[in-house]
């Protein structure tokens, strides 16, 4: 099947005829969709055996790659979809022999430590960082689904020596499934994601587990507490890995939140309503 | 029309034949739509004369009221639905000639100052304190829908005097829109909504501002980050009086959130991955 996920025509033909996807989550499984429904050949690999097949049984993976992930030299791209504290070993594994992958590239939230390890395994010219801003608190192929980064933000983080044809191919890539791509250094987008990413699934975590401490069950919540609970269910191998990476950037974020929270709770104490209004005013008004 | 919302059939003539709501926004207009659908005489009021005329139009409210609300007297039951600041002025109003009003009540998000003032005007008797954990940021008649209670926890709080009549008439109404409805002591209900609706909206609103003082823009965000600043947008007025009426509780409430972001912030400065992955998981165990 050729055409792009919203089925409108493709225009020239892919400059990825081959693209190898590790990792059919909810970020790699809805990407391999979109990229064979451009008429992409997707080669695919997952630990989950389940998952595998699934993605196979649905015509979505052509090939199934073994273990040694050495296929993917073959394939003109590479994309590791693999939690952050993973990613890591399967570049190592790859780089070890690129064969001819003008692409290798990742999916990760954070994009410091990933660039790094790419030069330092030689192939950083290959290598372009990307993460695209999509996917909720569900994991697993399951979760995939086709049209999941259209209008979503894609940020690509090039390394020191990422070469031309990589930065093009890596462009392409996102473009094709409808991300909006942004280029950004690997230290700005780590330190712009504590805020826009990192920051809200700590405050959700931190209120599930408030409330549970407090004998609150998801039941006596009402639309708005579900919602700011959500997140909270996402994978804990993931964040745990996230909020290693970026520690620093993420204690910034959480003291600037801690500072905000102090000026509502003496505002509380003395009730202050001028204040109080002003505060709940300032933030509706940052509001879209 | 008569019929419940979903559509089924209502069963016993409803015990309320006209109901005469005070404030037709979000949860005042919705349940003004879903008692006219039941059959109920609706007689409504709003300061916005535009909301009053909509309800009218739509066929909604059968009499519109003036301002003084002397009509309610004619009513059965009267609803104040009006945020927790104004609702005592407009209770005072009523109360001074109730009439043959069987049931005054309210929506407000805080009960026992309503509960209290309810005793010291002369109507405790009469008088139900309601909470309906519905509706969303989104405020006004234009907001207001059918079916908005259905399945969604109402809280009802009686006053030291509340007769057997008034409390039969608030179950009634509450569960002939679908509510769940729990009976419980008003302090007890303010204790805890700080948890499940007061500390959520706080976070919320936390976090807008924490972003806009960072130079982050909504269009910045991911799925998750809208999500978590989407409560941010709700009425300053009515979280301003909220916040007044149960400043003791949402601030014990954020007490205990601020430790759990301390165990979080110490597990970060340690690179404690160990204890990061724990942090994590518990709150993930909460989730449904």
């Amino acid at each position: 099947m050729t055409g792009a996920p919203d089925g409108s025509p493709t225009g020239p033909a892919p400059p990825l005829s081959t693209v190898a996807v590790v990792g059919l989550g909810t970020i790699g499984g809805s990407l391999a969709r979109d990229l064979a429904a451009l008429g992409v050949r997707v080669l695919g690999y997952d630990a989950n055996l389940d998952a595998v097949r699934a993605a196979r049984a649905e015509g979505v993976v052509h090939r199934v790659m073994d273990p040694g992930l050495a296929d993917a030299a073959d394939a003109d791209a590479l994309v590791i979809a693999v939690p952050v504290a993973a990613a890591a070993e399967v570049l190592a594994r790859v780089a070890a022999r690129p064969g001819r992958l003008r692409l290798l590239t990742d999916v990760g939230s954070t994009k410091r430590r990933i660039v790094e390890i790419a030069e330092r395994l030689g192939v950083g010219s290959r290598f372009v960082g990307a993460h695209p801003l999509a996917g909720d608190h569900r994991a697993g192929w399951a979760a995939s689904r086709t049209g999941l980064f259209r209008g979503a933000p894609v940020y690509l983080c090039p390394s020191a020596s990422t070469g031309p044809e990589a930065s093009d191919a890596a462009r392409w890539l996102w473009e094709a499934v409808g991300g909006r791509v942004e280029q950004l250094d690997a230290a700005e987008h780590d330190r712009r994601l504590a805020w826009t990413s990192h920051l809200p699934q700590a405050l959700s975590t931190t209120l599930a587990r408030t409330l549970a401490a407090a004998g609150i069950g998801a039941h006596d919540l009402g639309p708005g507490g579900r919602e700011m609970t959500r997140l909270a269910g996402s994978s804990p191998d993931m964040w745990t890995g996230i909020a290693l990476e970026n520690a620093d950037q993420m204690t910034a974020a959480l003291t600037a939140f801690g500072a905000e929270l102090d000026v509502l709770r003496d505002a509380l104490a003395r009730r202050d309503g001028e204040t109080l209004h002003h505060w709940f005013a300032e933030g509706q008004g940052w509001c879209p």
